[in-house]
């Protein structure tokens, strides 16, 4: 027996249709240089169809990857919907990429066109050469700059050219409508194709209250690039409730962003833990007028509960914890409080919060042991996290490593976690950190945040090595601080770990170096001293 | 190009496993007679397993819809996810319904057993003759009562002989879930399918904060049948967010609501207007301690202005007007306020909130003319309200009346409405009742309205009679009150009536009669007036 209700495909069209018509007057304003260029939705959604009916006029068809290399700002916006509207497929590139992955990117995704922002002129002509599909520039902007690309045009050349009124075709739900690739530490980045159905479904996971709970009343300001993860996912959910945006443009120094928040009277906004701790440090020093601001989403790396805290108590402001993944556009976990949790103390409340937190309606999670069994949700048993939902890959595109990313139909998102009794996550490492070492599976990053607690110690990282008994045993690699270079022993540092962990979780040995490696985004780069130390012979303890 | 997404199917089980293995200990409370009986979303789980073992025992296969005739209770919950997750139908009959209409919906919808409360055994007696598809009937209690139905059986006893594990299968999300037939006031009711997707995407739309905003941290009573339009599907989204139920049982008086509005703490509640305004009688008159009530959804009919008005100001109560059909499972509207216009005067902003209001994302509307062209949104030109969107329905279950309530690929709602500038929707009338005269539409249930709030006028019903030149004119059928049935004269009518509306709009005639027909629900039944006044020879004017 079927069901009787609409084939009504879930694409962004309606999404567009719906601010055009209902909210033409809310504003979307975006900061450039020292002064904001404000306009609406009405004009916008306008500016959308000029665009749309320019992609068409250059040769783009559905299905084209339409690239972009752009800050947070207006016309970004107009191309989230412009390119997967037409049938396109919008790909914003990480602008914070080495060149060669870049090329790697764009010659993989086979991009079509590419905007970007004039001041990346002479990046974009040092590596277009490179580039084998990309077939016309756009400068996103008023006029084109002295450059050697061609054919290239502006922005506003272009639009000034059309009409506004673009016959939107019908797509299909599964249609691709954009892309964003991994940037991951070990080999090339892989791709991930939203289709139209994951960005709509996506969109309503971030309005549910229980969620963000995105309104129309806000008055919104994503801080996260919209490179990373298409910000989230947030404009989308924006243009669906109508959501006044302010965008900030590419500087984002605390004042920067303070400025703004009170100036525009933000009511959510949403960045990285790095941008808020900065943040914090200037309004515990200066005083802005956040009032308007009713949450913070962190998300992109863990929320340290003294940052939490620190905001809630001194400043009245809430951080909204999240966590997610490229491969997942991006919403895995919201942290809020549950009903049973609402009366706790302080400690344990903010503690909760630091979290990853429960998987939001639509997200299912399990975590799975080294047997491919599942484990209790018991906040102590290790596993691998998994998960699976209508906004989570099946595959990478045209990637031949996507296999060991799956499981059972379940994506493996790399992160070792333990589970409490509500089904809140907390992730206690990544899989290919943490050291398995017989039956029991040890921390690399819970061992290095105490080794790094240590007055001595500037870094330190833990990484697994060979052993013929236990598999795996632990050998933290620390750096010490340039005044203690010569004098900190191994057993200062054993004895600061044993304040904190049993016998058997201790490392079998330390060893002393100059600096961790880094990627080129700056993360510890533990690959490269797993293959140093491979072969290190562990002493017996 | 397709996008590489899940190919996740929104089903309803998830739902019930997330509520299993995330909200064990969430309370789900059903009144019973004058004692509370508490269970948890644990062993309500748990006994859903064995309910659906229950009903595959007993031969319920994919497809085959299961009848209840029930109230609001833990029970009847079950019911709710035992059947669809099982890809069985569920099918809650009105127990309002005259015995004529049940039997033919219960024969239409062929169900195959029936879940009924103890106390309607007797009447249930009576139909079960006519019934030709029922092949067993379940006792929702401990034991059968004495009666003649057969075969019969216990619920308590069905669940006491299972297992709590089923295995449930791998549902499409366009399989049929449940199904509810419209209360029409012309011909047979009609049978609405409700595919799971249909009702998953739905409680994504109550929990957007936007919206309904429904969250786990609520404790929620419904109050609206679960017969009507599934509660609004309310318990589907209180199963996927963990939210805590208090199931209100049979007696909805005033004073049991507030009771136990005011014992278990509840934060939001759902019903239909005339409920409320005995609530707010008592409470005018009585102290209940509601201050954890957050919001009380309306739906079902329109809050009346001043009700919105009452609730918030004399007892900081807050109405969450929504408009909806049983075509579209229901959510159609919510009257929430936008930014620009949270500042406006009290007066103000309650026609706005007395308004239906703009449609939720999700749900498209759009107004169209007598020449099928679309009305603008200036709040003034009539159109009927066609939607369209993935909750609502594309056809009625085997029914031939279906063609004539779709346009284009829109549902035709049968209202009559004007859509303001901001999208919000207001209903004027339906449009079997709007008299078309010339190019004018003129609302009946303005007219009525204006003519009832005349001291000596106890009832009216305003109709379309044919005119020779305008095709239509109203009539004006008036009884008044018993004091003034011999002295009410017409021109006291029309004087009343100049004061409201110009000339042209002024019915052509009035005549006294001595009720308006009413419907088996209490409805007053237009077409019968029509019908006997379809040859009205109406004065010149």
């Amino acid at each position: 027996m079927q069901g009787l209700m609409m084939d009504y495909q879930l694409t962004l069209t309606p999404f567009l249709e719906r601010a055009m018509r209902m909210f033409p007057k809310k504003e979307i304003v975006t900061k450039s240089g020292p002064s904001l260029e404000r306009s609406t939705y009405g004009e916008v959604t306008e500016r959308i169809g000029r665009l749309a009916n320019a992609l068409a006029r250059m040769g783009i068809r559905s299905g084209d990857r339409v690239a972009t290399f752009s800050f947070n700002n207006t016309r970004h916006f107009e191309l989230y919907f412009a390119a997967p509207c037409m049938g396109a497929v919008l790909h914003p590139l990480n602008l914070r990429l080495p060149p060669d992955q870049l090329v790697y990117i764009v010659n993989h995704a086979e991009d079509k066109v590419l905007f970007f922002e004039p001041q990346f002129a002479p990046a974009i002509e040092k590596l277009s050469a490179h580039f084998k599909t990309v077939k016309q520039y756009v400068v996103m902007g008023p006029t084109v700059p002295e450059t050697t690309l061609s054919p290239v045009v502006s922005y506003e050349e272009l639009l000034r050219n059309e009409i506004p009124d673009y016959p939107w075709p019908r797509l299909q739900e599964n249609d691709a409508a954009a892309m964003c690739y991994t940037s991951g530490t070990t080999g090339n980045p892989k791709g991930v194709m939203y289709s139209h159905r994951s960005l709509y479904l996506h969109s309503m996971g971030l309005s549910m209250a229980d969620s963000v709970g995105l309104v129309e009343r806000d008055i919104y300001m994503p801080v996260v690039p919209m490179f990373h993860v298409l910000a989230w996912g947030t404009p989308f959910a924006a243009m669906m409730l109508g959501t006044s945006i302010v965008f900030p443009g590419p500087h984002l120094t605390p004042r920067d962003l303070a400025e703004l928040l009170s100036a525009e009277k933000v009511t959510l906004t949403a960045g990285v833990p790095t941008l808020w701790m900065g943040l914090l440090n200037l309004l515990d020093n200066e005083r802005y007028d956040l009032s308007n601001l009713r949450g913070m989403v962190v998300g992109g790396a863990a929320a340290p509960q003294s940052m939490i805290e620190a905001y809630e108590k001194r400043h009245g402001l809430k951080i909204i914890h999240a966590w997610g993944m490229t491969e997942m556009t991006p919403l895995g976990t919201v942290s809020n409080l549950l009903r049973s949790q609402e009366g706790l103390p302080d400690a344990e409340r903010f503690a909760i919060r630091a979290r990853q937190g429960p998987p939001v309606p639509g997200v299912e999670t399990r975590a799975i042991d080294e047997n491919g069994k599942e484990v209790p949700w018991d906040n102590k048993t290790f596993g691998e996290l998994e998960v699976r939902g209508p906004w989570i890959i099946k595959s990478y595109y045209n990637d031949e490593r996507t296999p060991q990313s799956f499981h059972d139909g379940w994506f493996k998102t790399g992160d070792v976690v333990v589970i409490d009794e509500n089904g809140s996550i907390q992730i206690v490492d990544r899989s290919k950190d943490v050291i398995k070492s017989g039956g029991e599976w040890i921390s690399s990053q819970d061992m290095e945040n105490v080794i790094m607690s240590h007055p001595k110690v500037a870094e330190a990282a833990v990484i697994a090595v060979p052993h013929p008994k236990w598999q795996e045993r632990p050998l933290a690699c620390v750096v010490p601080k340039p005044d203690f270079k010569d004098s900190l022993t191994k057993e200062e540092i054993y004895e600061h770990l044993k304040t904190k962990f049993t016998k058997m979780y201790l490392p079998d040995d330390i060893v002393f170096i100059d600096a961790v490696p880094k990627t080129s985004v700056g993360k510890f780069d533990k690959k490269v001293l797993r293959v140093q130390y491979k072969d290190y012979v562990l002493p017996d303890r």
